[in-house]
């Protein structure tokens, strides 16, 4: 069986555990607990130097980080449903709608990061919130846009089976709904995540659920 | 032909053109002065609603964006040699140290990052120069570690061809480079850097050959 390294509110193992569920694939889960620093452990770090969640371990041992090309890897290596469409410029559509979230919106809000911008530069709570909730704002303002003009969009991001899109999304909105971002001027960002979390593949992902 | 909206300076853009060079695809290219704001304008977000470069337009008006779906586009898209491997184990290792680069690094020191820190947070010039290399460290470390310990590492990071994590590589050794990040500590980086850089493909992407 494969093992999942995760921790129940990384955006980026929440992806993971959503794709696997799509995919009807079964893994072992290992929790590492980020605020009291498990993942920093020398048992850790021999498995993914970063020190990050996810890591998906096979069960030959062969370790794979970095959960785009983990859901990706899923993609490509096992049955429908897909997770990408077919045709190139969709698959390069649907991958720019995830890397506007996962290169553009995340990795500033990073537990990391909020960590130094208190520890170096002194940043208090609420402007630490302030700046969460901005990087979220700058990207789902586009997003919005870019959903809006889309002829492919349909009950999901792509069309009207869930893909790697919406596995991106619904960890967003689920961070935007904890800093209390207002969603109202993002309405079909709200509609792709009331429409995923129909589905018993995102809602037994969610965080708390993994308690 | 393709029109390339991009700037000499920004690493994702270097990415795409990098990537183009090595398909030998020819462009057309727009650059946007982003000190000056010009991707602001109105025009240009009509084309991109985030704002960003780069941007890939089509012959027929068809809009591209995110650097690496531009680059698993052109792949999957346009004739040898291939960015990606083949094997699906091979493309996920490829794609995480992409990943690595594209999420965990860069992002953190996009001009829009830097403004923030010091527009919000009055952050001086010496400590926003800190927090980049901060950053530059915090990924080259393990990159090292990861790519010390791959088989699969030849005189490029997979192989001893050139592909899409080289593509990512070099913008980021040459930012490290431009805010003096020491890269002793990473001397498998600075020999694929090495490599990269004697041939033409990489070495005409470099910003100051776009002036």
């Amino acid at each position: 069986m494969l093992t999942l390294y995760g921790y129940p509110l990384s955006s980026a193992a929440y992806r993971v555990r959503i794709a696997l569920a799509l995919k009807g694939v079964k893994v072992s889960t290992v929790n590492k607990q980020l605020r009291r620093g498990e993942h920093r452990h020398e048992d850790y770090l021999k498995i993914n130097p970063q020190g990050f969640v996810p890591t998906l371990e096979l069960e030959d041992g062969t370790v794979l980080t970095q959960s785009l090309a983990i859901i990706e890897w899923l993609d490509e290596s096992h049955p429908p449903p897909p997770l990408l469409p077919i045709e190139p410029l969709a698959r390069a559509r649907v991958r720019s709608l995830c890397q506007l979230i996962a290169c553009d919106i995340h990795p500033l809000n990073n537990l990391r990061v909020l960590q130094y911008l208190e520890s170096t530069f002194g940043v208090a709570q609420a402007a630490r919130d302030e700046w969460y909730r901005h990087w979220i704002a700058s990207g789902f303002a586009p997003l919005e846009e870019v959903l809006g003009r889309d002829a492919s969009r349909g009950r999901f991001c792509f069309g009207d089976q869930p893909g790697m899109a919406d596995v991106c999304l619904v960890p967003q909105v689920y961070n935007a709904r904890r800093y209390s971002v207002d969603l109202t001027p993002y309405p079909l960002i709200a509609a792709i995540d009331a429409a995923c979390g129909e589905l018993p593949a995102f809602a037994d992902a969610a965080p708390e659920k993994q308690l």
